[in-house]
């Protein structure tokens, strides 16, 4: 799969008119192991045809060398080799705007002083009112300290960057939030949790993203603890909900029943031990565990999880889910015929999925099938509108059911931009808050598309 | 000056097709005390004209009284009464929005993962780069506790939201920065220092709001000491530039000159100590100051001020400027002949100008033409451009020039919805720091309309 590579430049190149010319080129890209996305015509007269064709590569070396087998196709010329992800990035993806436009004195003095005033004391006499005067109702935090970015770990806050605008903009596409980056210079859990509830009354709910194991329990537990808006670890509940969906769908394919089936999860950092929490609570039975970390296996222990290891796991049990973030880990040779293998670590799973389906498992996956940005929004967007104080389990997995049911048939999940499926989540979280009896709101608005 | 009513409404009438109706009701409204704004015709038909009157009114009681003498207009019946500021305000007045759609998985991939690693990388190798690829190079944090909003004093940082908004809603349409509301639930300035240094990180810029004095002053000082990035407390500086251009304004108008005038500041506020520091930077001359806090006073002196009181300073200055919040605390006998005479409080000041003007000064102005939005806006615009650490005195000074100098004749400022004169502010600004040497920017960018 091209995409999943982790270079991608737009090449414009210049073909002579002439049977077969392009069917070389891309003969010539797939052979020197490139990628080939869109590819884009732009031009064409009698002599020669122009076109942007996006080429995928592993690193630079071989981004070279799949140019290199571009210049050396006969009929091509390069005429610019761009990097149109760099160029979206340029000058950042996100903005805040005003709602509609100041055109005039008297909308000044409406959205400013005077007229701004008796806004201001209308809050002051019942601050339930900033709820539905200010924006605060659709604001929510997406905090990280760049900790664990990726798979690419701690490359600090300022790096983490382009990837919470991502959130940001899915917020927005997704389910109409307003995503705010907030990038701290700490990473000390109590200044962490300080800092954040310091500037928690702007905000609707809390996203902590890419805060790394084991500091990212603590932050969150602590965080909740002492504010009365939804904070949730998108690593850990998110990844949990979404991967539960896929596991739910799995095991429909593979006619598995979840609640009996054994499980285990290899890998317990913060998505591995959330994900085995969700599937003890949702299945009422234990979660098999491995971790290198004594501290993780303790951890995970206590959330009603069973120790074990790689081995015993793969040699046991019937649904295997491996968060590790170390590719390959899981010898071909260790696969048990009727596995179902979720191979979650990106961008480089533990197991190749078709390895896994050739050693006989029923069924297998990697992390890109299981795509996050299922999760995050509708949560969000349900916890907000019902104007809860918290993320419960009950919510998660009502939002893991909803994704499983509107997955189509075929499909692992269903598609991340399907807009539908965020405003189903998006409703179905809200109104387990509202027989939780947990809602705030004293109904749940239409969520628009 | 009906605008600076404090309540303003709506109200749709339909009035008789008959000559006078429409006169006889505006003039019922002036009696009744009440201020109209805008008139919008909606229907007429041979019987009726229905319209939109904007009415304005001091408060609650007023307001009724106002709307009765439009009821008993003969020929006009009132079918509906608007609260439009309340309904402008609903949702609040900002949002966080994409710069450009996510219409495709291939967009998704580069804004999100896989794509958006490379330029994480980019940035973690180089954290400077972060200007360029990320949104950091346009966000300004607005930071408040809610202490001393408008004229309404501690009410609180939720309360304080829509003006915040207001705030970044004037950052968005004049120069194009995106103003990021951040309220704090904290009057400690250690713990507003932390958390705000704490979450630097993700902007270009601090601007502190509604801060009361005098922690604003400690706050300001301790935060810009440890962040190398702008910060500015815009009740005092922002104030200060508007109040200087203004005073320029009005000294070319009344002939006076300001570096051989006396000058006296009555009130050393946030607003009133910045007015005078700035002053006296300009002049190389000391102020006079007055204040009924002896810390105020003291700190006035450490900053080259002399002490003095109202009376005093009523009898000795050629140019008295006031800013304590004591509606009419001037009496109009205390009036020189020839003093300029501005009295900045909002919404009521510490004397009306026409009574200052009676008595034989000079000029007199109040806080509505002295419009902090003329000021902020550019201010920051110029210093992000320049990427300067810091907002130099010399930055403040070129500011005010750029203001006094596109001042139309007969103003006492341009106007703050004029797009060219932020734009000029902001390129004084950003080449005032050039020629200090503290841009770490290499060229000042086109500022965009």
């Amino acid at each position: 799969m091209a995409w999943e590579r982790k270079l991608m430049r737009t090449v414009r190149v210049r073909n002579s008119q002439k049977h077969g010319v392009l069917a070389r080129l891309l003969a010539a890209i797939a052979e020197a192991g490139g990628g080939t996305g869109s590819i884009v015509l732009l031009n064409e007269t009698s002599q020669h045809v122009v076109r942007d064709v996006t080429v995928y590569a592993e690193d630079e070396t071989h981004l070279q060398t799949v140019l290199d087998a571009i210049h050396a196709n006969e009929g091509t010329r390069v005429i610019e080799v761009r990097d149109e992800v760099l160029e979206l990035h340029q000058k950042g993806k996100i903005a805040i705007r005003s709602r509609y436009p100041i055109d005039s004195l008297t909308t000044l003095r409406r959205v400013y002083t005077p007229g701004v005033a008796e806004v201001c004391r209308k809050i002051a006499r019942d601050p339930a009112k900033a709820r539905l005067y200010t924006s605060i109702s659709h604001m929510v935090a997406i905090v990280t300290d760049g900790t664990a970015v990726l798979g690419l770990g701690d490359i600090g806050p300022l790096a983490a960057m382009p990837v919470m605008e991502g959130k940001a903009m899915l917020m927005e596409t997704l389910v109409g939030l307003s995503g705010v980056p907030i990038l701290l210079n700490t990473k000390d859990p109590q200044e962490i949790v300080h800092a954040v509830a310091a500037i928690a009354p702007g905000f609707a709910a809390i996203q902590l993203e890419d805060i790394s194991a084991p500091r990212c329990f603590e932050i969150e537990e602590r965080l909740q603890a002492r504010l009365d808006i939804p904070v949730m670890h998108d690593d850990q509940h998110g990844t949990a909900v979404v991967c539960t969906a896929a596991l739910m769908g799995a095991a429909r394919v593979s006619g598995t029943d979840l609640n009996q089936a054994v499980i285990g999860q290899i890998g317990l950092g913060a998505a591995g031990h959330a994900i085995g929490r969700m599937l003890m609570s949702l299945t009422g039975k234990p979660v098999y565990g491995a971790d290198l970390s004594q501290e993780a296996l303790l951890r995970f222990e206590k959330s009603g999880g069973r120790k074990s290891n790689l081995e015993e796991i793969m040699r046991t049990c019937d649904i295997v889910i491996a968060t590790t973030g170390a590719p390959n880990l899981i010898q071909p040779a260790m696969v048990r015929k009727g596995q179902i293998i979720l191979a979650l670590s990106n961008p480089n799973p533990e197991i190749d999925p078709e390895d896994a389906l050739k050693m006989g498992a029923a069924f297998a996956a990697d992390g890109k099938s299981v795509n996050n940005v299922l999760g995050f929004p509708g949560i969000f967007r349900g916890t907000v509108d019902a104007d809860a104080p918290r993320i419960t389990h009950e919510m998660l997995v009502a939002a893991a059911k909803t994704i499983a049911e509107l997955t189509p048939p075929g499909e692992l999940v269903p598609s991340p931009l399907d807009k539908k499926v965020h405003k189903s989540v998006a409703r179905a979280v809200a109104e387990t808050a509202m027989k939780q009896g947990i809602a705030r709101a004293e109904f749940v608005p239409y969520v628009e598309e």
